[in-house]
This record gives structure tokens, C-alpha cells and sequence, in this order.
């Protein structure tokens, strides 16, 4: 390795490489925590030549690299494994432009999430990404894993915000796939192969996202519901009698109280406790729109109870019902299996209930809580049994149940190295074959993020 | 020639195949009717197996295949070239399933994108993808060129709406890529090299839609305006003040008077003649609110004159005006130079400017036509000389124009082979190196609709 961190120093200059102790923790291990390891050294280029004649080099000597961004991710994407040179995107930091006009911003890939937040709002406009990691995760790594979050259901995920980007191949090679413009359909779409294959295929050195208007207005309830098929239901009403549905979070019973528990900030806003609860969010309706559609859910006896935010404040304590999920993981007990899957909506009841019923057929002392953008198809399900570690047999038994329900093991935290082995549960093997041959196409030395999506 | 059809006849059946003079015209050419050709011979399966069973076939024995939907292309992309056989998805028709609750619909390629939207309304949905050809055009062509429509603003092109996909590689591979979630990070997104890239990569046989529920309303508007400048305040304007902008179709006056001309059952619906105007449409708000943002813009003097649809037929008569092409090309001299480009909503004044000047300059006798899907940034012109056909040399002076502002030779209709040569005016080497990296690793006997998009 010395002689490669000659060479690069050499090439780039010491100011880029981090060596032994001077590699802190945050190179080692993503926000999973899971087997940390440390990098034979680290590179922080400061521009995208500079990454291009980092790559070229280790492609040369085939030298396996790992892309890091914020390292919140919760796959292992971005965590070190043996012999890997980690590749910190942090540097390439700063907005290049933004276009109002256009509704455009350019930014470079180091460039944390909340920055981007807030110079849009600073011209009155936004970035509907949004997700509990906004201050630390960067840009890259929002595009490198298509990052979901709170604004799926009308925005859709970060794929639908990228209008172009830079991207620099294995070998060196900088694509300026750059684009403004809603509408382009001059050839292929290169960008999508770089958005969502966690840096497998390519490096993502700058993006052009697009940007929308600020909400007129924004209105915020959290309702009480006493089955799933009402919850379905009210999702469905919601999304047609809504000008704008922006959010449609459930929680099962036990996630709320648990959330409500676990957090001395927080009171339940209900005085009975309910089987299901759904935080809604709508924009641009007016006031007595939004108090109607929820009314004469009432009345019909869909919706059992409801309260709507009467102040920011209000608003903020319903999210953070919904967002203490570190309050919530630090009361039960560890290892837990972890669940981000997705499924038909039309599938999950049938799902969950199967879930429920063959996870206590086959552990004991099984416990779990359920919550999630249930308006995306996406389920978060925490789950353990309480005398002895299951967390791996847990994992095993879910995935394959949610192979016959057509779900995927991952709607939005990505594959990692934690879910390769689960890939063909959801991928046929002709679309794992044509991954492959990508990745063959891209990067035929194998040098980027190795194991990583394809195990 | 005459081996493979008997082959393939004892493959497929005699039925699966039209040779000779049973080739009608319609499998000779698309919309564009540049350059008829005969295919060698026309196969039309019945299933996606048979689609398989030809095309391994083909690759077999490297014969070329022009795919071909409902032929209503504008870039040539379905018309045979010399020696090719045509694969016609006409057959593979049908919806397969209808998902009420995870409002999804899955259907074969061949279906008409006009039998879909009505499917869907029956039940209370729709596929917001609309364009002029509905009636003929298939989801399959309007998935492999990533439709756009009247609806991109809000909804995005085609692309935006496919969930998941059924395609068959160039060796018969079958890829089964369903998926009806909105969120599925598992892996790369295949059906993102299958959308947009015209028939070069695969077949798509079937295809799993995402539907929208109606909208609650539509309120409908023309207005005039005086500057161009006005026209993108009112742009962003309109983005932010009404719930939901679903369309800003803007006419320059030629355009808008050839049209209400050409059309006996229009009428303009102002007094005087304007520089510009503007089709509005707004999903979702009540109908003071659409009044009072359109009231505001007249008051202080952006927009000149404003006409709100009172009815249905109003709507349709404002939309007609927007929609009279083919009346419009009928009243100017074949042959005429036809524009599809695409701009930052930044650059278009600009852009737009140096080509009048420069066309006036570089040309005697020269007119033109421009209208477009403004809020799109895409922008179409029509232009000609009185005296000679100069179509060729206008398409190469203004695609050099565009060049230099950064935009795109095709928006929506695709590059076809008309627009092969023109690729590399608005995709970087590094692009094209690329797209061509993933032809040969996908295609490496250059069967599918060769010359295609890549020249
Ligand atoms: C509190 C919390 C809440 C979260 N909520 C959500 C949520 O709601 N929705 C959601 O989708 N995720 C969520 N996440 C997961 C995580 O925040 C996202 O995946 C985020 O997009 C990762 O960004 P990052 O910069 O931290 O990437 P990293 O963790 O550094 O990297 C993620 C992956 O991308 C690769 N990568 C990073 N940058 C680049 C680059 N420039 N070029 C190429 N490859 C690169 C890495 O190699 C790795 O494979 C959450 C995480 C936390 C800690
Ligand atoms: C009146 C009119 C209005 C139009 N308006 C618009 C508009 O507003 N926006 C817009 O984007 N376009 C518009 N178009 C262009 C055209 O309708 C679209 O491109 C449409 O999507 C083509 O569908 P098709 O089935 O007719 O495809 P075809 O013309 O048959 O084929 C188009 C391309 O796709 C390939 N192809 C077709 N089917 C498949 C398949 N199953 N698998 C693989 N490749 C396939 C063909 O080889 C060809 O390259 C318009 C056309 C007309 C005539």
C-alpha cells in the first residue's frame, strides 16, 4: 500500500490523502454501525479531475475503492471493507448555481442536503427531498441511494429531482451528463444509471436538481383508525378529495406508544388508544377543505378520532410521533432486525398479518413494532425476540415470506453489502444477469464499491 | 431472405408472419412519412415467448428489426431501413390487471394509450400521459420514446409513470422487471435503459403503470400578454399560486392566428391581436382563487387580457387552438423544417432571439412558426422559406444555435434516425462513448433498430 500512497501523494498532493491515526472514526463505519473497519487511507479530492485522476490510477492498479458522502446510510454501502482506499466526496462542496428562473440549482456532490434546503427556501422555492439525516447526509449520497423520505407520495424519490449530473466512470473518465431541462430525450438517459447503484457504477461528482415553488400552505392531522382496511381506505379518499396529499404516515399501536413513551417531549394528542394511527399532511387546500375531508370521514365512521395542528408547533410535535425512531430504537433491545420493505399496497394487509402470525409460530418471545410511508408502499417493521438474539433468523424469515408477496427488501435504504445476499428474493435472475453485465460494462476491473448491490 | 421466413414460420406458425404484398402501408413508414421502405418481411407475435423465439433467432443469424408500435413516431425510429424485418407489438394487446388499491394498471405493449386512460377513468383514475396521437399511439411506443404530452409539468413524461416493466433482450433473454411500488431500491433500475431508448436496447412486451386518482376540478384559461418576459413571470407566477398548474402552453401570435385561420371551427376568443399567449390549466382549485391569480396578474399589467373557460366546450375550443397542427402544417410549404427543442426556461428569450435574427440573416424569405410546452422548457418552431427547400440547411443552422445555449435537439419526440447526426450537438463525447458502451454490452450483433439514435 505505501508505494500507492507515494504515487498518490505524488499525483494529488498530501493534503488529499488521510493516513493511519490521522483516519477518524466517521471513514469507518456508516450510521448502521455494523462492522466498523478502517480503510487502507483515505482520499479527499478537491475538485472532479482530481477524482478522475484518483479513479484512473486505482483502476490501473485495480485497487478496490469506497465512496463515502455523509455516511448516514443504513446498508454498509459506505463502510470499509478489507484492503479498500475510501473516496470522501466531502470536499466538493458548495452550490454552483441557481437558476430561479428555471427552477435549477447545481450543486457539487459533497454539498449536505439541509444547505441545499435552505438556499432554495432562501429564493422562495424548495427541495422536496427531505429525510431525518438532512444535516449530515450530502447530495451524492442522497442520489447514489435515491433517497426517499417524507415527500415520496407527491414528489416522488430523489431519481425524480435529478435533471442532470457529472459523474466520473471507473477508469477516470468524467461524463458531463449535465441537463437542465425537464424534457430531454436526445439518447439514452445516462444519468438513471448513477442514481440508486450506490456507487457501484460510477461517482457522482455534481448535480442539477430541480427545484418547485414553496406550498401555498400546509395542513397537518394525526387521525385514529381501527383497522387496515380503513387505513387503505382513508389513503385512497385522501389522495383524490386533497389538492395536494404530501404525507401519509402510519403508525401501528404499538410504534405510537412506544414513539410517545419514549420521548419525555412528547404527549399522546388522543385520550383512548387506537389499533392504528396515520399522520396526514396536505397542501394547498384550504382550512375548511381539509376539516371537511376529515369530518365526513368521521361521520361516515371511517376515521374514529382526528386532530389537526392548529400551529407550527402542533404540526412539528405530530412529526416527532413519527420521527423518533431513535428514542424508539434506543428502548428495546439489541439486535433487532431492521425492515425497510415494500409492497403493493394492496398486498400489505394480507403481509403483515402473515408476518405476524409465522414470526410468533416460529420464535418466542417475538415482539415488533410497524410504521411507515404507507402511502409509498413502504414498511418499516423493528423486530426481536427478547431472550436471545433471532435478528439474522428474523431477516431470513421476512424476506421470504415478502418473496411471495411480490415486495422488495428494500424500498428506500438500499442494498449495501447487508441485503446483497437477499437481492435474488426480489430481482428475477435475468435482472440480476443484466446487472451484472453492467456492472462488467462500467467497470469491468471491479474497483468500485465491490460486493456492494451484487454480492 | 425466403430460408428465414420459412424458418421462422415453422417457429411461429404462418400466422405470426405478412410477406409480400400482404405488407400494407401502414408497416412502411411513421408519422413523419419521410422515407417510406418495405420491410423485408413483418412479424407480429402473439405473447412475449414468440417475441423471444424471433429475436433469438435474429440474433442468431444477425438480422436486423425495426420495432414498430402504432408507427405514430415523428423521428423516423419505426420506419424500415433497407434489409430489416418488422417486429409489430399490434398484437400483444390487452390489460392484464387493474389495481384499484395500489393504483396500478399492468398492460401489454400493444394496447392503445387511448383504451388505457379509458380503463382507468372507468374507475374513478388516470394515466396522466396525453398527447394528440392517443387513439394510435401504443404504450409500448410511448414507453421506448419517454412520451411527453400535456401533462409533464405536473405528472413528468412517461417515464415518471412506469412502475415496472416486462422487456426481451436482443438474444430473447425475457426480463421479467415488474414492480408496483413506488419505492423499490433494490438493485439497479432497469426499466430506466428500456424507457426512452427507442427499440435499441429491447423489446418491451408489457408494462405496470402507475394511475392518478381525477382531479377535483379544471378551470381552464387563455391570456394574452405582451412580452416574453411577462410570459415566464407568469410562469412562475401561476407555478406557485395555483394548487396545481397541470398545463402552460405557450403561442407566439403567428402561430396562434395560423391556427384560429386554419380551422373554420375556431374562433379567436379576443377582440385585437396580442404578441403572445398563454393556455393555462390549473387541477384542484376553486374557482374564485383560479380567478382572483389570473385578476392580480391583470392588475398589475403582466398579463393584457384574460378569457376563463365557462364550460367544457369553452375548454376544448382553447385547447383546439393549442392543438390544430396538423390544420396549421397544411397552410405552409412542404417541405418545412420541424423543431422539438428544448431549453432552460433561462435561455429560451435569448435563444430564441438570435434565431429569428439569425435566420432573417442567413436566409431570404424566411418564416416561422413557434409555440410549445413552455413550462416544459420545450419549445416547437416551423420554419421555412417561401422560395426553396432550405429545410435541411434551417435544421443544421438552428441545431448549431442550441448548441450554444445548452439545449436539447428533441424534448420529447426522440432521435430516431432523423435526428442521429445531431446527437452530438447537445451530448458530450463522453455521453455518446457511454451510450454506446451499453448498446454493445446489450446488443453486440447491433440487431435492434440499428442506426437508430446512435448513428
Ligand atoms: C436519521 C436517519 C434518517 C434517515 N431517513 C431516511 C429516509 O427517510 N429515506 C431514505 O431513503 N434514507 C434515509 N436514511 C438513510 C440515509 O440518510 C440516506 O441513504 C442518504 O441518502 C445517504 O447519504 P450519505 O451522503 O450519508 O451517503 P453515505 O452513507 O456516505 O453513502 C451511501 C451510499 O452511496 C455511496 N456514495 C455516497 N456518495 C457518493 C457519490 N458522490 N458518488 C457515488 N457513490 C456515493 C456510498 O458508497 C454508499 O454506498 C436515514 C438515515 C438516518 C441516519
Ligand atoms: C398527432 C400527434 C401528436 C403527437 N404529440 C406528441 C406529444 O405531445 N409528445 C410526444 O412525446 N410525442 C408526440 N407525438 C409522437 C408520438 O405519438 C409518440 O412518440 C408516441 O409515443 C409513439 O408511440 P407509437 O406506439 O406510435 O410508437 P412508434 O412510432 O411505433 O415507435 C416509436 C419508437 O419506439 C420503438 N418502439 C415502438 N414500440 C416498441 C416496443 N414495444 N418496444 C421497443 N421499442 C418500441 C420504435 O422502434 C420507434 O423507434 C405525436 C404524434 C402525433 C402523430
Amino acid at each position: 500500500m505505501q508505494t500507492h500512497i507515494d504515487a498518490l501523494t505524488e499525483l494529488l498532493g498530501a493534503d488529499q490523502l488521510l493516513t493511519g491515526s490521522d483516519i477518524s472514526e466517521r471513514y469507518q463505519v456508516d450510521w448502521s454501525k455494523e462492522a466498523p473497519h478502517m480503510p487502507e487511507f483515505v482520499v479527499r479530492p478537491r475538485n472532479t479531475a482530481d477524482v478522475s485522476t484518483f479513479l484512473r490510477y486505482c483502476s490501473e492498479h485495480k485497487l478496490p475503492v469506497v465512496p463515502q458522502g455523509g455516511l448516514t446510510g443504513l446498508a454498509g454501502g459506505a463502510t470499509p471493507r478489507d484492503g479498500e482506499i475510501a473516496l470522501s466526496l466531502e470536499r466538493l462542496n458548495g452550490i454552483t448555481e441557481l437558476d430561479k428562473q428555471s427552477m435549477t440549482m447545481t450543486v457539487k456532490a459533497g454539498t449536505p442536503l439541509q444547505v441545499i434546503q435552505q438556499a432554495a427556501e432562501a429564493e422562495g422555492l424548495r427541495l422536496p427531498v427531505d429525510l431525518g439525516a438532512r444535516g449530515s447526509c450530502q447530495i451524492g449520497g442522497n442520489v447514489s441511494t435515491n433517497a426517499g423520505g417524507n415527500q415520496v407520495l407527491s414528489f416522488g424519490m430523489t431519481r425524480a429531482l435529478v435533471l442532470g449530473l457529472e459523474a466520473v466512470q471507473a477508469d477516470g473518465t468524467i461524463v458531463p451528463a449535465y441537463n437542465k431541462m425537464l424534457k430531454n430525450n436526445a439518447g439514452y438517459d445516462l444519468k438513471q444509471l448513477f442514481i440508486g447503484s450506490e456507487g457501484t457504477l460510477g461517482i457522482v461528482t455534481e448535480v442539477v436538481l430541480r427545484l418547485f415553488p414553496l406550498a401555498r400552505n400546509k395542513h397537518t392531522a394525526v387521525v385514529a383508525l381501527d383497522s387496515f382496511e380503513s387505513v387503505v381506505k382513508l389513503l385512497n379518499t385522501t389522495q383524490s378529495k386533497f389538492a395536494r396529499l404530501s404525507a401519509f404516515e402510519a403508525m401501528w399501536n404499538s410504534f405510537f406508544q412506544c414513539s410517545v413513551g419514549a420521548n419525555p417531549n412528547l404527549s399522546d394528542p388522543f385520550d383512548e388508544q387506537y389499533p392504528f394511527y396515520v399522520l396526514l399532511e396536505s397542501e394547498n387546500d384550504a382550512l375548511d377543505q381539509f376539516q371537511q375531508v376529515l369530518f365526513d370521514e368521521l361521520e361516515a365512521g371511517n376515521v374514529l378520532d382526528a386532530v389537526i395542528a392548529q400551529s407550527g408547533k402542533d404540526s412539528d410535535q405530530f412529526w416527532a410521533i413519527r420521527d423518533s425512531i431513535p428514542e424508539v430504537m434506543s428502548t428495546i433491545p439489541q439486535p433487532y432486525a431492521n425492515f425497510d420493505v415494500g409492497l403493493p399496497v394492496s398486498q400489505m394487509e394480507d403481509f403483515l398479518d402473515k408476518v405476524q402470525s409465522s414470526l410468533s409460530e416460529r420464535f418466542e418471545n417475538v415482539e415488533s413494532l410497524t410504521f411507515g410511508h404507507l402511502g409509498d408502499g413502504n414498511i418499516h417493521i423493528l423486530a426481536w425476540t427478547t431472550h436471545e438474539d433471532n435478528s439474522q433468523a428474523i431477516y431470513k424469515h421476512v424476506y421470504q415470506l415478502l418473496n411471495e408477496f411480490g415486495g422488495t427488501v428494500t424500498a428506500e435504504h438500499g442494498i449495501g453489502y447487508m441485503k446483497a445476499d437477499y437481492l435474488k428474493l426480489c430481482r428475477s435472475p435475468e435482472e440480476i444477469a443484466l446487472m451484472r453485465v453492467l456492472k462488467q460494462a462500467m467497470d469491468p476491473n471491479n474497483i468500485l464499491n465491490p460486493g456492494r448491490v451484487l454480492s
